[in-house]
């Protein structure tokens, strides 16, 4: 066994007594509609209602039991923030969140549901970067980064595993690309597990930096993006980058209106809740039914932890 | 084994082909608010997205080679209407469907994608069983009502029998009651393989004809219902409610906000889409906690065809 192999493996091994092996849906209508046969991984049952928890976890068990004691940290105004307070919460210690003074009610609330210690920063880079480096030399709790870390890379990766064991075959399997956590473990769990398999990142338009990185072969972050799938805000790490550079079939971009229509069909059709970065992948294919017609396309719906008081439908 | 144990069996072995066994859910989230232990049976995923399949399908089975031949005529607004195109479409043959003028266009649309033929009538009881007698003489289709027809009351039953069939053992059993196939069904079913349950009957305190007859011992439909849980505006029909005189434990009204709270949180714990009438069964735990404290109960969730545009939250 390869070292990536096996280091997946480990990572599934160590977590999943805590997390689900979510549910594979497919719907009739939609395979009408598109033409393939696809399969949707439903993160978004997962625990905290994201893949986040895979990641997480395993990267919370990766420390030592001395380590372990000292507790976590991380910003995140996301479902990163609950992944992180809950993985703490199992392992028995202590989950030090840094979240932006606008962070949403709903997600404050959750993450201190899970026991999260919450501190607010200003809502910007450096300032949550000094937020934590604050609480690491208070306590000396670890830092897990959202993404741009081994172990939650290897975490995430876990999710296209579980597809791999229960499907036969994939021709594609497509995810959406934020930070590149979920991307670049569906890579290395590609290459691991059903090494024939394509894997197609899909991106906001309004928040290109993996698509233009991936097409100049260089690291570019985004700027100020502004998009409704608020997961993918942010630009890849050049660890994320460097897998994904290698590993990626292509980056399809998908305008807002793309991604609002593809959610509505998923709500509607598979009558489940997801967040709108989740719809990105549906929306690649339907955007380029030729090339998916007739092709087995595995999707991973990556969250459902969305404000039902503000749809945007 | 008795006749009506036999009666649902067969209907089961009929449709099975044809319907999804139904996945169900659990949240930790939403047994820690209530202290019970439930267990959504998720007939939003069935096939048309409502439970209302089972009866039609196990109706438009019972009949003659030849009869099925004629086709069938129903009256509905909702989603027996689509239950009944997609069942005789599954038979090859042909759907009558009686629908008034007002009726929603995704519902219209809904049945003419399986294929139902739509006549439109004005909304009124008499001008729909007025068209129907005009389809029937004009075809010789057989008219299949939504509820109070012993073989579409037989195909409900294979709802709770699923549940049965999957879980060791449940105190409790609640579904919504409107005409009461449903709840019927899940009546007879729990006699026939479960009898130590206890069937609770949900209903709104705005269309309360069944908890009126309950307590009554005689049948009161309802005048004019205002109920956000449209699927539940109709009177119990004189074949479910001597079912449900006899069998149910109690029938539990609630309220429109608490219909619609609970609503909000299985859409937000579960992640799952329902209709407002799904509500009612976890809105009858969530009033009543010290009854159903350390319980194991099974709530029917019983569809998921809900305008995504007009949303009551």
């Amino acid at each position: 066994m390869n070292n990536i192999k096996k280091n997946i493996t480990q990572a599934h091994q160590r977590i999943e007594k805590h997390i689900h092996n979510t549910p594979i849906l497919s719907s009739q209508n939609i395979n009408k509609i598109t033409g393939a046969n696809i399969y949707f991984k439903c993160e978004n049952f997962q625990k905290i209602g994201a893949f986040k928890m895979r990641g997480a976890l395993n990267a919370v068990f990766s420390y030592s039991k001395e380590k372990v004691k000292k507790g976590f940290v991380t910003h995140s105004s996301g479902n990163h923030a609950q992944a992180v307070a809950l993985s703490s919460k199992i392992a028995k210690t202590k989950a030090y969140v840094v979240m932006p003074k606008g962070a949403s009610k709903i997600k404050v609330n959750a993450v201190r549901e899970y026991g999260g210690d919450i501190t607010f920063c200003d809502n910007n880079e450096q300032s949550r970067i000094e937020m934590c480096d604050k609480i690491i030399k208070k306590t000396e709790a670890n830092f897990i980064h959202p993404y741009n870390n081994y172990n939650v890379i290897y975490g995430q990766a876990t999710c296209a595993k579980e597809i791999y064991e229960s499907k036969k075959f994939l021709d594609y399997i497509i995810t959406p690309v934020g930070g590149g956590g979920l991307a670049s473990g569906t890579i290395l769990a590609t290459q691991a597990f059903s090494p024939s398999t394509k894997v197609v990142l899909a991106e906001p338009l309004n928040a290109s930096d993996a698509f233009e990185s991936f097409k100049l072969k260089k690291l570019i972050p985004v700027n100020n993006p502004n998009t409704i799938a608020d997961g993918l805000k942010t630009s890849l790490g050049d660890k994320t980058f460097k897998i994904i550079i290698k590993g990626a079939h292509e980056v399809v971009t998908v305008t807002e209106k793309e991604i609002i229509n593809s959610m509505k069909l998923i709500w509607e059709r598979l009558k489940i809740i997801c967040e709108p970065s989740c719809s990105l992948p549906l929306a690649v294919v339907l955007k380029n039914r030729s090339k998916y017609q007739s092709k087995s396309v595995g999707l991973i719906l990556t969250g459902g932890n969305v404000d039902l008081l503000n749809l945007p439908f």
